[in-house]
């Protein structure tokens, strides 16, 4: 890292590039063109229409980031979870919600690629990983939510094929995904035991028996951590385009950026963002190196990210004045997005509850 | 830092060992054993009887923790921020003021190492170095607290000596120390620019001339984060003792530790305690490498870690209920300790000042 | 209030007929019914096709609630602020941004009948008290916003009517309105001295000359607790709503509402709620009664009011999980309506503003 | 109330003459005067040398602040709970802990005065109304604190006297008073069914057998609105101590009133301050009127007065800067005393406990 850093020329504290390596910083900069050029001049209309862009989520496939973290093999791109997060922290400030469904994307991706038998693989992850094809996450169903153990959807195999009977909910992409990586149950097996997982509808298996649950989370770690990317980006560009506008708009002879208390408010976002920053990257390393931890770090990184993030694009709306709440600046519309971070891939409660159980279990006695 | 991480063995999300190097767990087990023999079981004392207790500082002298990141030359231990910053934390636990008061001892002694002539050095560094002798940073007047630069305290040169004229306030140590490093005006000359810095009573000048006010603030940077470095050792310790207290209090025949209430305030505070941690760590890389950022990191990390780890020991306090306010219990001296963090070595609005100017300066234009 | 109370059988800490006396309790029933019958059933209609509700605003009109604080001789019903509060409160569970645009205009008809002259009201108000016709508020301009009292738009009479050179922004109802209350400017004449107000498109001045921005003011104080109101109806409306989901969802085997995260959170609201009830009640009974501390405390109400309900409503939306984000529940548009009261009628930051001023102008010394 | 505020010249919004009638001013007056002059000039020796200064409390008897809500016929004031929080804020301004514990005392005359026998009340009552004797409230115990209808302490009849077996903790008074409350069980009668009222050293049972805890609890109602009367007396105190700083202090060649930050942060202060306010004197209304939710209220309003006063006062000991936290300034102390109010008389997880069974038991359904 120290290279980087003595010959960087830029001091700015928020800046996204920091403790990047120039491989990193290049890869950066490719999810930042994409973002400027592919997203952020559509995500008002997007957004208006309620439009999932299939189109441009094929593009991003097609340089490599709708299975970031999956092997090369079936073409991955076999980068790591802090490359995974540096790209959607890009991406979502290109448009959140967008970036938000291509993370659940290369979440399905990396389950397959990383439980699937070889045959599956070789079937169906290509479509996948190229964005030929998108792919849902099936877990949430009506009765379960945060207890997604007690999930009811069961599944019989019969013959090739798997009788699946129940009904998912809030399912990202339904509707327009190819595949669908659902846990199901076998039929009085209860708990989390009783669950496996099931790509859908080509009715194989993934993983092994009685180890859905297990895959589902394992999942959602890298999922919290590159959804909180997306908090974070968002964040980072409500700042950026908060700095601009009171660098410009004036009010009783000044700049806004002349008073006090929109300095001082600023740099309690730029903490905000910069431990947010900070906890993402490092669960993201954790994660890298498999580090027993890492599940922890990862739910806590989600809860820190999310929640300080949302506070951040709050606070600088109210910056924008009248201007913040207009659907022709895209500061709403990053609120309204950053919003459902905070319920999504497990509530920022089940964080908590993940992040207790930790503490309570492994603390450690300082003066014994 | 794999290599730790991989053969970690604890999954604790808040361990203090978090992505330390070998090299650097082992003086961090030095300055934990420290702080717990020497330093832990009188705190209570020292807090009663308001004492400094300059015996068991010459003790830290003697291994080290006089002048962590001095150069050999004359004593000091060469070590990094870094290490300064994991060895405060320790020593934090230990007694949070005294540590304090450590800190700025080992500002003097860079200050005087770093700019100081070497026959200066030769002459008093050692004595500095081991603790043989105590120091003071002497900046702050009566008038002049966060308006540094306005100091009125003048010196002027008679033959060997200075004639120092006015009066500081505030200054750690005071009493107790031999040596006083003294930000002083050359009278007539106002503002930062005019300022010098003097070895007292040596009449000693340290660096360049009219540069006093640069040196005063190079010391803050480190200075900042040390004091940073002991809002954390204590809001650490504040959960840790929190957590074994939840564990074993019981009321309405559960442990505290059952109460979801607690629990999920418990993930709130290692978020606080954790992002202080990484956010101070990291700004101390950035002080070891002369990054560019690191006056804004260093005082964004002392305003979000000092502002963070009161709240996370006010929120432990509360977990004990009663027994938190009782003199007997050593939660309530953390707490008294860290409210003067976020006043000293610039209060925490100074903090926001500093960042929001490197913010409003610097700030990139993503979709530019 | 004792005799109220007294035979008052209901305990519910949150009980919106908090402290009211019957004939408040009467009209609290009448515009609940309303509210309930005429727009909670379209609510999510009309945010849908952003709709503004022409015919159930008159029908609000017929009921009286177009001039809540209007004199009766032109139509007003001749209430009190604190019945107007009570009014807005629940207009807002039923939607709340139609309820705002209510309270707008109800200040429109209340500046009329306050400063016009009686012809002016006898020609124009009885269409805007019954809400025949609408009316708009128009101070902001593009380049004055916070700082109302740099408008530009210029009014020159000429023969009978006024030439009218400028533009207004955000303007509510804007449209919709067939009567506007305008501030203008006497060319030539800076600052809030050079302002008048104006009835558009009839041309007739409100007011003494050059009053314009008292005009101005004096409406906002009861246009800040109207808004304000609006805020506490709706989180109201949300603690009730997330009551019931919590009472009823339930996740591992446990109904939400024995989780005592979910408890606790739910007592914060209520103290959220109620401190904005009674603070904005408090406010409406002192502005009825002329107190010379009614502006400053209306300013305080609105900041406390709007920036807790809106807490509240976003803590509430959390409680319904994923649900909590779907356009079917109301919870969403509570929040996406309350977030621009922090911002109308005077940003919460202006609020501060009135409110330091009142406080280092008129402090007392308690030990002088 | 309307005359007197039409009289009033003065427009402050955090006087603490809102709203009272001129009677209520003439006692705010007469406790204002107290704690001026017999209280704020030795708070700060009281405080270093941990004393309670039984001999100002007599004083405070003598004018009747022993007991302020007893009957006349023993010696009590007959004054209303409004009175007596409006009393407390004004003595907690002269000393927050010793009007603490005065407010216990009381609490204490009004158990003897509401349930007592009229036997012991004529032999016991007149001593403590007129503090020759002081008085202590036993309710908690070493393993019963929160849980307090678990109290194991158990009283014996034996001919004419009680052999009381047990320990109590936490017991302000200790010592210094003549009398004790004690709450006490039966043996082999467990629960909050068993506990009875004892007066000791008298071994006289005070009210109804097995009815202990009910007068525990109808005494802490008003308990806890005087300790939140005496958080907001500290905090306002301190608001209006910092004003007078930042008009006098100077920095950066302005006075500190000047600064932007400083100024909105009063007026976030003087929205907890005024709040805090309303919420108490309503709670304490509703008590004088014996409203069903009284029991409610009064949680509600010790949770948000205490936490409220003490972040009021936290953020004025800042703007002192380093002089905040020198014993020589009162407000390190009050910040000091006001910790504890968050934890006693029930903490304030037990206000949220209280007040969400209220809330999930009575709330209403508007849109039913
Ligand atoms: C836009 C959107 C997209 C989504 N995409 C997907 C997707 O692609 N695939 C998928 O499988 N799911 C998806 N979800 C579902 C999401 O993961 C769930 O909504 C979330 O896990 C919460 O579940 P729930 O909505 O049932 O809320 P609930 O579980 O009913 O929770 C309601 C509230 O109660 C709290 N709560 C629950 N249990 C406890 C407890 N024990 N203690 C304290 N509090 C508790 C919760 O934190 C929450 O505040 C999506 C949701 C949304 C809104
Ligand atoms: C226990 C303790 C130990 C200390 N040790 C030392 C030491 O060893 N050596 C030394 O030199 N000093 C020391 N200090 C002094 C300390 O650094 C100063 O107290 C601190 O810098 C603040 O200065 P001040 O107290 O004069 O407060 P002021 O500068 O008067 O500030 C008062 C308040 O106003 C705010 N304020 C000031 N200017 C502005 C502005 N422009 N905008 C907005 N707000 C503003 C401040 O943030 C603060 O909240 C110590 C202080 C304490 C309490
Ligand atoms: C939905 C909607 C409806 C509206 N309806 C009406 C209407 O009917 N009639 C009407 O006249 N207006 C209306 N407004 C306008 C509204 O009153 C203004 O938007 C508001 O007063 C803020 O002005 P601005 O948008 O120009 O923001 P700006 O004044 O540019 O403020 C931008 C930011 O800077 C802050 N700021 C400004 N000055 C200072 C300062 N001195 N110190 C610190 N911070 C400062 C502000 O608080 C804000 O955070 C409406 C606005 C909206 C969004
Ligand atoms: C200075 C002082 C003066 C006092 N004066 C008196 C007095 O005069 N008379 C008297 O009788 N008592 C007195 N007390 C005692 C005081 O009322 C108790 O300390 C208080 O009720 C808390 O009890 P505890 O200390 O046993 O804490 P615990 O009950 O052990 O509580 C510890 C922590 O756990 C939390 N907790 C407990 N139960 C739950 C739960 N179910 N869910 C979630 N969290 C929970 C608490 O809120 C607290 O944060 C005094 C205490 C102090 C410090």
């Amino acid at each position: 890292l120290a290279a980087t850093r003595r010959h960087g020329t830029c001091g700015y504290v928020l800046d996204p590039s920091h403790n990047l390596d120039p491989e990193l910083l290049e890869i950066q900069k490719v999810a930042k063109d994409f973002a400027r050029q592919e997203m952020y001049p559509h995500m008002e209309k997007w957004d208006k229409e309620e439009h999932l862009p299939v189109d441009v989520i094929r593009k991003a496939g097609e340089i490599g980031f709708g299975a970031i973290y999956c092997s090369e093999k079936y073409g991955g791109s076999a980068l790591t979870r802090l490359h995974s997060s540096v790209i959607f922290e890009q991406l979502a400030a290109g448009c959140a919600s967008t970036a938000a469904y291509i993370s659940i994307h290369n979440m399905c991706c990396w389950m397959i690629d990383q439980y699937g038998s070889e045959e599956l693989k070789a079937k169906h992850l290509p479509q996948l990983t190229s964005c030929e094809e998108l792919s849902s996450y099936c877990l949430t169903e009506p009765d379960s939510g945060s207890d997604a153990a007690s999930l009811r959807t069961t599944a019989k195999k019969q013959g090739d094929y798997y009788i699946v009977n129940g009904s998912k909910a809030f399912i990202s992409g339904a509707g327009t995904s190819k595949k669908y990586v659902v846990m199901v149950r076998h039929e009085g097996q209860p708990g989390a035991k009783g669950i496996f997982c099931l790509l859908v509808p080509v009715s194989n298996q993934i993983g092994k028996d009685n180890f859905g649950f297990n895959i589902a989370m394992a999942g959602l770690n890298g999922g919290r951590l590159n959804i909180a990317s997306c908090s974070l980006g968002a964040a980072q560009q409500a700042v950026d385009l908060a700095i601009d506008h009171l660098k410009v708009r004036k009010q009783f002879g000044k700049t806004l950026s002349e008073f006090q208390w929109n300095q001082f408010r600023l740099a309690e976002f730029a903490a905000k963002v910069h431990t947010s920053r900070l906890i993402i990257r490092d669960a993201a390393r954790h994660l890298d190196e498999k580090s027993p931890k890492s599940a922890s770090l990862c739910a806590l990184a989600k809860l820190h990210g999310t929640e300080n993030c949302f506070e951040v694009v709050d606070g600088c709306l109210q910056m924008f004045g009248g201007y913040g709440y207009l659907k022709d600046y895209p500061i709403q519309q990053y609120l309204r997005d950053l919003r459902v971070h905070r319920i999504l891939e497990g509530t920022n409660e089940m964080m908590r509850l993940i992040v207790s159980r930790d503490l309570l279990t492994n603390s450690t006695h300082w003066s014994a």
